[in-house]
């Protein structure tokens, strides 16, 4: 397969240009050119320059909003609400992101639901800014129905991801960022076309049956990750995301038309907390200096890694040697750079 | 095995004598107590009359004070902070929990941090009450370390339990209760005790081998649930737990000496959060009336149930029908109920 070398820049500029020229705003496009840029950086390839056409034709189709401006609404002291108009969820959470982190500074922990908007990032990306400003951060967020709830057999729950994050003094963040299903969708579908079984565990088909057979999964329905505990988090990820923001459960939206490989709507729930003011901890910074003494007791055990881990490894990489697409994705985003 | 039966109202009756009995003072036995009798009107037998030995030995070993009366410090606009000095933690739980119910309301969202106290009650317990109150509620608490971090094989994190709730209009809420270790460390001990294998997934050797063997496991770790996910989940509960109350780590505790049947001491963090105050979900119970909708969809399919029908359905029986303890355990009890 082919492939193309890019800079970090050239991955920025790329992703401006096809952007703009898509229909979405200058400072909309800033954003989602960063979330973009952030993920190749971080070797993150499932949500880089590969989420590119998803964004390009669901603006150009009209079906999503790229120009406008997200507004925020202050429901309580600990409540900050976005409203995405029906655009990307990364100018939304952008813009309500400031506001989330002096709540949380004022009132010990604050909470932002992001509604009417679609959510197309990669999730650690909404808590990483959050954790590196020295706040501890949940993110949940819910997508169409793919996974099955435990002992049913239909599409209820989305692959409903939650990430966390927790601030470390001189160095990045640890966040984790991880679906509720067992797979992701993607995984299932790459399997597929390569010809190989999927794993067990994985994936039922219409009628129930476990099976390895990817065709018949994606049919089907996916599983939730460990067995009933995993389907509890996903019927919470969807009851956050969606029952306290006003929006449509997976269930709701699956019958909404999305054929133009972009996000469907849903919603999201942000909550961020200020260790400073938990004052059991001691003195200001104590409760972070307390928690690398757990990460050091995880990492001096041979084979061990924390789950940010991966992404910073590349981080350290790619601003020297940039990265690489596949030659047919960028020119299939050279002709989104056209008009 | 030879049984006592016992009405809700005797359960109660015993629990009280035996525990003020045992050192403990009026007003937090009380709350033990009621713990203890809802454990056992809802089924839940790990949680009822079954740990009477563990409260009153460890109180009388003067361990764990039973007499402290906890102290709240108010640390943020949306932070209590619990100080349980030493005692267990429902007294504190009890104390806090109506000023954090308070705040999520003036705040949207709150916090309650509870730190030296020592968790023996069911997780579920800690967030019903404030389900039952309209509000939106997690709490996650550490133990005595048990589980491994994936890839390692030392005992790192506890069995760490997270427990979410949910408030149902007209019905009790929906609440779900669970370890991130795939199964309950008494679960292994019961299957040592009946001589069986534990099924692959729960336990590695101290060597780190996958084991099958009851006795290997309980030497080696136990594992996650869910692979890498489910200790991602272990390690975010330790450091809400502790992180944030000022607490000690699962490691930092084992070497604690506790040969006397009771807890150790740890870390509870409590978050609650009142839908009525997330604007975006129209108007005041809402956000509730529509996660109706989901529920209805996870019950219509055959084969499915929510996490706490079980309780539920043992609630309607036990109030007319009463409970079962084994005899020697009921022995035992009033033997605690003597000077």
């Amino acid at each position: 397969m082919s492939e193309v070398r890019l800079t970090l820049e050239e991955v920025r500029d790329t992703a401006m240009r096809g952007l703009t020229k898509s229909g979405i705003s200058e400072e909309n496009a800033a954003v989602i050119a960063d979330v973009m840029t952030t993920a190749e950086q971080d070797g993150c390839k499932s949500h880089g320059l590969f989420r590119m056409p998803g964004y390009c034709s669901s603006s150009r189709s009209g079906r999503i909003d790229g120009k406008v401006t997200p507004t925020l609404h202050d429901d309580a002291p600990g409540v900050i609400r976005v409203d995405g108009h029906h655009g990307f969820t990364a100018p939304a959470m952008a813009a309500g992101r400031p506001v989330l982190a002096e709540k949380a500074r004022s009132q010990g922990i604050a909470a932002m639901p992001i509604m009417n908007a679609c959510h197309f990032a990669a999730l650690w990306y909404d808590v990483d800014a959050l954790a590196e400003d020295g706040l501890v951060a949940f993110a949940f967020v819910n997508s169409r129905s793919f996974v099955a709830h435990t002992g049913g057999i239909r599409k209820l729950y989305g692959t409903n991801p939650m990430a966390f994050g927790w601030p470390r003094p001189g160095k990045p963040p640890m966040i984790f960022d991880q679906a509720s299903s067992a797979s992701a969708r993607g995984e299932i579908q790459i399997h597929l076309r390569d010809g190989h079984d999927i794993p067990e565990g994985w994936a039922i088909d219409p009628e129930g049956n476990p099976t390895t057979d990817p065709e018949a999964g994606l049919a089907g329905a996916q599983l939730p990750f460990g067995g009933h505990k995993g389907a509890a988090i996903a019927m919470m990820v969807e009851l956050l995301a969606v029952g306290l923001t006003g929006c449509k459960f997976g269930f709701e939206s699956a019958q909404d038309e999305n054929t133009d490989g972009g996000p469907s709507e849903g919603g999201e729930l942000l909550i961020a907390m200020d260790p400073a003011r938990f004052g059991g901890t001691g003195e200001s910074g104590a409760a972070l200096a307390h928690a690398e003494l757990l990460f050091n007791e995880i990492l001096q055990e041979e084979g061990t890694r924390l789950p940010s881990d991966r992404r910073y490894a590349a981080r350290k990489v790619t601003p020297t040697e940039g990265i690489t697409i596949p030659k047919s994705l960028y020119d299939t985003i050279l002709g989104y750079c056209e008009d």
